[in-house]
């Protein structure tokens, strides 16, 4: 029993645990990935070195396939690539930046290679590029989001009409419900980040998990459009670029307003008040703190529970 | 055959159409309903003797279901309330206020009640005030629209799982797939508005109805958040709004910009240019104007399609 992504990553669910900055160290990435999923180290908040130690204990811990969620913009990028090419890393999702020059080069290396994108057109060049498979992003999905604004309901079908490589939808999903609606879209599989980062694996600070779940409809915001769009929490910090955006505050004010370090002060270090708290809209819906495995298994269950609601929508058509 | 939807309209199949100001014209509800959908009146740019006209000539057009948009802040609303229940409107949907007055006074002539929200806050305060059902909208839909910017696909489960009645999904809603997407989330229909927009019977200007099959992906946009946010085609109006927004205008400058009559002019008159035109992100997907007797033909075929992708999953749980 398979599909186009459980085929290339030879996984059992296509469920992948999004690569989330101070949120997806070894331990969700081999959890979720021992759960039959695909589990995601995210470099972005990892030093090189810091990097290696993950990749090296999640192969200890987990003798299934995992990756490593690399943004294409970071700094360190050919010493980060240079790890994940040393460490034996089977599967990269990139993001934030051209996928040209990087997938040539892991290909070269018998690297499968996704990459994340937030429209059909940045498809269609990723496909050219010539990437394995492509995760699309929606509107509702927590941190960077591209600037069209386009939710998953409408940017799964489009980018499924215009490419021919799997697809795993991303942004809004958490339930094995949603998971359904996605494929009934077009997609392959999908992407989760949201729910993982409420996971018990997860690297986020206690106050931001417990965050997570106390939150609820509309307490997340998309901010920093004259910048890099990001959805945050709307906490104090949220507020002062708030107030600086509605008096038309430049790009550079508001690159100064968030300073350095925020995302790691908020996530990571556990300040709700002065950190940047990246997560999606589907926060909403998360109501608690669970093992990595058991969300696996939970959303399998709600997946297989939304197949039998279809069968009673009993329409006559 | 039937859900909760289809017996509280007595209509075949659980596609509502949306209720558009300058779109929704008798000649297009009645389309609808006599397709097997229910058709709906957008009194929101009618004058209240234009309104009884159309109420009169969809009585004549059709025997089955119709209904009237209300949007509850409309300056005439007695006067409108007063020609819909002496012409003999059966189903009522309100929107854009609250529904606690006129509610309690439509169902006291057994008039069936709907009410348009975009959070599940003001969908439990809707049933609070006794309406027959709700309609969730979500971020993606064209024209005016919630604050809080919550899409479809976070937003139904939401509701869903907050309410009792009935509930339609809208926002990014256009094909049958969408459709499955909706209900699969918690939906037990669906209210469809962009892609009614470019039907035959709609009373849009052609080259509105142009428009909506030309534009592609990113090209509406949600704007006007200072005042009432509405989502509308990126155009050189729209390019005003934004400049404006760019450097902080207050609601008062926006207002200006905005001026009066800028909805009919786009859509009713057809200058692309300077009109207001609202519509949903979906347009994207929208490739011909068809009568809308075959759309609806249409979303049920794609909706039957769906239910058999569904079963062709096969996952191994």
């Amino acid at each position: 029993m398979s599909n186009r992504i459980t085929d290339l990553f030879n996984i059992k669910y296509p469920v992948i645990q999004a690569g989330m900055i101070w949120n997806s160290p070894w331990e969700l990435a081999s959890a979720v990935s021992n759960a039959g999923g695909l589990g995601i180290i995210g470099a972005a908040s990892m030093y090189p070195e810091v990097l290696r130690t993950h990749i090296k204990r999640c192969h200890q811990a987990t003798d299934q396939a995992f990756a490593v969620n690399v943004p294409l913009l970071y700094p360190d990028i050919d010493q980060l690539m240079g790890i994940i090419i040393e460490e034996g890393v089977k599967i990269v999702f990139t993001s934030a930046g051209n996928p040209e020059k990087w997938t040539s080069i892991l290909k070269e290396k018998d690297i499968i290679v996704v990459h994340v994108v937030s429209s059909s057109k940045f498809a269609k060049k990723a496909e050219s590029a010539g990437v394995d498979a492509i995760v699309a992003e929606g509107f509702e999905a927590g941190g960077h989001n591209g600037r069209e604004e386009t939710t998953t309901l409408c940017l799964i079908p489009a980018v499924a009409k215009e490419i021919g490589l799997p697809l795993l939808a991303a942004g809004g999903i958490a339930t094995g419900a949603s998971m359904m609606a996605a494929m009934v879209l077009g997609a392959d599989g999908v992407q989760i980040g949201t729910r993982f980062a409420a996971s018990l694996e997860a690297s986020g600070h206690s106050n931001f998990k417990n965050k997570i779940v106390e939150i609820s409809e509309g307490e997340t915001k998309l901010t920093m459009k004259k910048t890099i769009p990001v959805r945050m929490i709307k906490n104090k910090f949220y507020e002062k670029i708030n107030e600086a955006e509605s008096r038309g505050a430049s790009a550079e004010e508001l690159g100064e307003i968030l300073g350095r370090a925020r995302a790691k002060k908020g996530m990571f270090e556990g300040d709700m008040d002065e950190g940047e708290l990246e997560i999606g809209q589907v926060s909403a819906l998360i109501t608690e703190i669970k093992p990595a495995a058991s969300i696996v298994a939970d959303i399998m269950m709600e997946f297989r529970a939304a197949e039998e609601s279809v069968a009673k929508f009993n329409l006559d058509y």
